[in-house]
């Protein structure tokens, strides 16, 4: 399984994966989810995956490879986000028509991609690619979209996040958001990727891996989960008709 | 779709169900999913369900209809809490075999149980029947089970409930996970049912049903949303290397 989520805010944009896959619970592995395309200066394109390996990885190998290949639209020639996301979303589409019947019977080849960036002459955007193929645009109102494992990180989001949130409370928001994930299901693990975009900078940032030994990590999980016992201690007794 | 905690602790036993039932999201309906047999100085057995609505209420409707059966096994007779769970199992098999093909087709006819409770000369205890009719007892290890809508609500469980937390420790848990999973999920809805137990009392509680102008429920959402919010906010700065 997987756990991605990203954010459209105000500052910019917050991107954050896990990288553990697995098939079955036998079969786990480290796989890096989030890959950057861009031209310093002119665009920025971040993809996070979830959903089937062998999909997901040639998807982005053949937007890479097709990177130079000015016969056809490829991710720094599109004019607009929503351009690179259909882009990205006919990739899938081909990807899996090769890859179908007859060999792969009755596997699950589909996938999922958020596509997130920022292209010169445009705000940054931020998009979510069913595995069916059509997708959806974050906005104000709902300023961070999830992939895969998205429920025990879901609460922490819906209580803090909206589009005026700082990139930096973003960041933290995403970190506990991962927090809860990993404590609680072992489909989704360490290390973290995350990356960080200033709107307007149109920079393409290298990223961030979040190791188990980092030691800003450790201490936002150590002083939350302090903070949240403490917060459950303060909270007031029932009453005598709670029978406690 | 439903969200059920029970909690079997040092000092007794915790229940929690939400009330609200779909069959798709324009047929909602209030139902209570936490039921209560017993015997006041002998015995006290707590059902809660989740799933298929007309099975869950048929093995209720069973199981009370047969307390004053004395020739068969019956909620009041069986001789412990084991036994009164795969009682309850027994009684989902015959229920979904009654209802089953040819009129079913393929309805999903399948519901799980939490079964918890204390019955003279033994301890608390606690199941959880799976849909498909075999069940797990929680231990001092692991001393929460859920049901339903678990993931939502289950970091807060995973982080702060032991074995040795209080009843008014675990229930101020349970009230948060709720709350957690209610904002976060359509099919999860007020009023809650709560039930506590206290250890060796072999009394029957009425219960508590939790509704939304609840002002102690109010009273802690509100407590605590603010204080996560502070909690974010407290959390150290990034360093450099996150690029904030």
């Amino acid at each position: 399984m997987t756990y991605c989520v990203a954010m459209c805010l105000d500052e910019g944009l917050v991107f954050a994966s896990d990288s553990r896959t697995n098939a079955g619970i036998d079969h786990i592995a480290t796989f890096r989810k989030l890959f950057t395309f861009g031209v310093p200066g002119e665009r920025l394109i971040v993809l996070q995956s979830a959903g089937n390996l062998a999909t997901s990885q040639s998807v982005v190998n053949l937007l890479k490879q097709r990177l130079g290949d000015t016969a056809q639209a490829n991710l720094h020639s599109v004019p607009t986000l929503y351009e690179a996301t259909a882009l990205v979303a006919a990739t899938v589409r081909e990807v899996v028509a090769r890859d179908a019947a007859p060999l792969a019977g009755n596997t699950d080849l589909s996938c999922s991609f958020l596509v997130g960036g920022q292209i010169a002459g445009g705000p940054p955007e931020l998009y979510s690619i069913y595995p069916q193929g059509n997708f959806i645009q974050a906005t104000e109102d709902t300023p961070f979209l999830q992939l895969g494992e998205s429920k025990y990180g879901k609460p922490i989001l819906d209580r803090n996040l909206e589009f005026t949130t700082s990139l930096a409370e973003g960041l933290r928001c995403a970190l506990v958001s991962f927090d809860s994930t990993i404590r609680s299901n072992l489909s989704v693990g360490m290390p973290l990727d995350l990356l960080v975009y200033h709107r307007d900078s149109l920079i393409v940032p290298a990223g961030y891996r979040v190791t188990e030994e980092d030691a800003y990590y450790a201490s936002i999980r150590k002083q939350w989960s302090a903070g949240l016992h403490e917060l459950l201690a303060q909270l007031p007794a029932p009453p005598p008709e709670y029978n406690i």
